[in-house]
């Protein structure tokens, strides 16, 4: 097998089928599609529920097995000859931004589908079941702290943890999680974490790069490590027609002067630093009065742990400075450092590319995943395929159809000889 | 008259009662009051009305004459030997910042009513009529182009041209006017402009001056200009861990690089330019997607006409300039120059403060007020007490007992005399 793929792995590959796989994708868009072609589909909302529902019918009417768990994880079974066997897991999340497009986790979710079906028509019978699995809230857009469902699953952190969190609509996360799972009374439900034998998650590039070589595959070597956090800084609301400069305690202003020395600490004539003010919130945010507070967040990755540490230790201490004469309150929100994926699942992927006549590369992912978290629980990777302008998190995300359905035919190749392994 | 005040005037300043100008102040904060001691009451909100009904209802006992406007400026008379004749106005607004205070504009109307009642109290019967008005909008905290109703009154704009801003809520103009008025279906109905014979404003200085100096009353002289102005800046939103600086288009940063460049513009060694950015909303506003667009506030003032155009015409370019690439849409929102109070005013102001053995000042008022617009309906002025810290929109805005009572004597003296000219 370190030469190729097996036969049946490769006859399952060559069982996707493009039309079906992009008909999923766009029936799946329609749910929280929004007026600009992009989607909006928060997680543990309506749409997401109505998103949920909308797998769990296909998947019972190709007579696999659905569960979820306390993190409102969604499963989707594919026996193998020996279920006691732990599975493969294949799958993202289908929670978007909330300006988001129709491929970041959706197109993860239904590649796996994919699999499983093309499997079926291939008359496939690995040794191992193979789980589709949909994560809870990977976007962090509604709830801060993303990667919510994989970081239960991995043991990482414990639902508990995230029920206190308060969405940007004033929503408890554990209600929202509640009604998630109230609308799902029949399924059973699953342990919060196990192991599973492998983790493979197909997902748009998000990046310029594979579009630039036309190049279809990426076998993914590493996720970038992340650094998110608050800061909030605390002035002095008052006139803005009165107050001389040189008694105010403007938060907003604070904020920029610290947002200017971010700028410069993050400055990186290479361009791999990622450095962005995602969002800013003003109090009382009123035209005409001196912002009496300003929180903004700081989205940090790099690829290497030492910079990405080094960097990070400066930024509390350069905004307290630049900050003043206001109070700085910083809380890290996220805190994730490189995960390098095992050449076991990154060889698997590049030799089932080269078996399917498809072209790779090896890349490492610019954003986070779930497989960041699941690698922490077994053995781990990512497949990537183009996305046009490198573009997400935004309603003109795009990728064609046949770059989804290669992704879809290697992952469907990797899943199997994983399976029988 | 030249060099002193009536009698009449004396005597009616003298009836002005602390205590019942106090309980009216507290009474009225009790309406939008806020968990911190502030005060949160948007123009033409329920509160608002709620407001407008505690007053209606006090001047009813009195036996004045209430009536209300097409911009539901709110009007109560106290009548004249000859009611034909043009009434002499005082007063101020209701509304306030969404955290405001007890004192900005709510001081106006109960100083104004308690003017009225105190002219009962001395058995004055004025030559003219004195009418109390509590101006529209005056704060610009939901709708953001504020002095609604003095504009309309004074002629610069019609009720038309405000219809359909839309506010903070969401809410149309017109629909919350239109709300408003139905309020008070019993009231009749004034013309939407007409010519008054002065307008007098007593106001906080909501400035450190007279407090500083520990006098208790400002002849207001004039009011500085103003330019408020929305600046959008559109850029193109994208993934915040995997888009290149090299590609990116940053709508805050590039907000960030024309505050900066603003801020350099406005720097003033003697400390008289006022420049704010006071409101800044971000699209979409999330952690980790690159902004596709910045909209922020610019709050400019200055006393100096000449100053005050020539800064406000290097606006527009200094932004394009600074937040290339992404592109810039900039919207007046209020354009007003600097506004001088005749001596006919002033000079009363003055004598009546005199006469009542109150220390006056000649100041510039730093914010900007309905009697701005007063000013080009007819001869108009203000009357400053010293607040607290020179703080107001704030919940911690504080005016002392005495000052307020001071204020009221001054006006009610001043009006006196005016309403006999």
């Amino acid at each position: 097998m370190k030469s190729g793929i097996s036969s049946e792995a490769h006859r399952a590959g060559l069982k996707v089928d493009q039309d079906r796989l992009w008909n999923s994708l766009l029936d799946m868009a329609q749910i929280g599609a929004r007026d600009d072609g992009g989607v909006c589909r928060h997680a543990l909302s309506s749409e997401d529920i109505e998103a949920r529902a909308l797998l769990i019918g296909w998947a019972k009417q190709r007579g696999y097995q659905v569960s979820v768990d306390a993190a409102a994880n969604l499963w989707v079974r594919r026996s193998g000859k020996n279920d006691d066997l732990e599975p493969v897991v294949a799958g993202s999340h289908m929670d978007s931004q909330p300006a988001g497009g129709k491929f970041d986790g959706a197109y993860g979710v239904l590649a796996a589908f994919e699999a499983l079906v093309a499997m079926d028509d291939a008359g496939v019978n690995t040794r191992r079941p193979v789980d589709l699995v949909a994560w809870t809230n990977e976007e962090g857009g509604r709830f801060d702290r993303g990667c919510t469902g994989s970081s239960v699953w991995s043991g990482a952190m414990a639902v508990a943890d995230y029920l206190d969190d308060v969405g940007i609509d004033g929503v408890r996360l554990g209600d929202a999680l509640l009604s998630t799972l109230a609308a799902t009374p029949d399924l059973p439900m699953r342990p919060d974490t196990w192991t599973a034998h492998a983790y493979v998650e197909p997902h748009i590039e998000q990046g310029p790069v594979l579009e630039a070589k036309s190049i279809p595959i990426a076998a993914v070597t590493s996720i970038q490590g992340v650094r998110w956090m608050n800061v909030m800084i605390r002035g002095k609301g008052s006139h803005a027609g009165t107050t001389p400069f040189a008694v105010r305690k403007d938060a907003f202003q604070a904020a920029v002067r610290s947002i200017d020395a971010l700028n410069r600490l993050m400055d990186d004539p290479d361009d791999v630093t990622r450095f962005t003010v995602g969002r800013v919130v003003l109090d009382p945010n009123s035209p005409n009065t001196v912002p009496d507070s300003a929180m903004f967040t700081i989205d940090f990755r790099h690829p290497d742990k030492q910079v990405l540490e080094d960097k990070a230790a400066q930024i509390e201490p350069l905004i307290r400075q630049a900050a003043s004469p206001c109070t700085v309150e910083i809380v890290p929100t996220t805190t994730m450092d490189p995960t390098p994926f095992p050449e076991q699942i990154v060889g698997g992927i590049e030799r089932a590319a080269e078996r399917l006549g498809l072209q790779s590369i090896r890349l490492p992912s610019g954003a986070f995943h779930d497989a960041l978290y699941a690698a922490m629980a077994c053995p781990s990777g990512m497949i990537f395929i183009p996305c046009r302008d490198g573009l997400s998190h935004h309603p003109d995300e795009w990728a064609e159809p046949a770059d989804c359905a290669a992704g879809a035919r290697v992952l469907t190749a990797t899943l199997v000889d994983l399976a029988n392994s």
